[in-house]
């Protein structure tokens, strides 16, 4: 068992998510974000679902309005389609995704991590 | 965009889980508990992952010590792991399984719902 607040709380550094959990091919993962970093990217085969412990988050998806999710709140980017994720102030988050997932799909920037990292 | 919380609020059973997501053939679920009507059982190929929205919950796995789950904490039940839960106050959960899931395995109770509900 493990508590994804305690766990969140010694996380030090932002848009690096931490596996916490694995079932059936997934990885649940909590990450903290703060700023802009994240780019414009999309996940060809898997969905990707946000879900907010703490703070707000800014959701963008490619040619919609974007919207602020705030703590409770579950949002699924499906398959192939261009999102973005921003925070004014810091926000916790749980991910789920399929183990395959890389945090920036084919897009590489200075937050991407292998999965090996 | 679904928020869990007001979700719950406006669940009025207990042990009857809604979908409020679907992603990589797995559903996510919210369930409110309290009792202690869940039996024994177990899922043959599906790990089932438990998060505490609210309250506390009673964790019992087959053979081990029983332990408690409080909010923020995350178990997943390993596939054929047989189990139940409880919880002496009402408690909110997230669960995360497979789209095959049925909540009480192959064991019919009072509270079991077939995936058609």
């Amino acid at each position: 068992m493990i508590n994804l607040h305690d766990k969140i709380d010694k996380i030090n550094d932002f848009f690096s998510p931490k596996i916490v959990g694995e079932a059936n091919g997934q990885y649940i993962k909590v990450v903290k974000i703060l700023g802009k970093k994240v780019p414009w990217h999309n996940h060809v085969h898997e969905d990707e679902s946000f879900y907010i412990i703490k703070g707000e988050l800014s959701m963008e998806i490619k040619g919609e309005k974007p919207f602020k999710m705030k703590k409770g709140d579950l949002f699924i980017v499906q398959k192939g389609v261009s999102h973005r994720v921003s925070s004014d102030n810091e926000c916790h988050i749980m991910l789920i995704e399929p183990k395959s997932t890389t945090h920036t799909g084919e897009v590489k920037s200075t937050i991407t991590k292998t999965l090996e990292d």
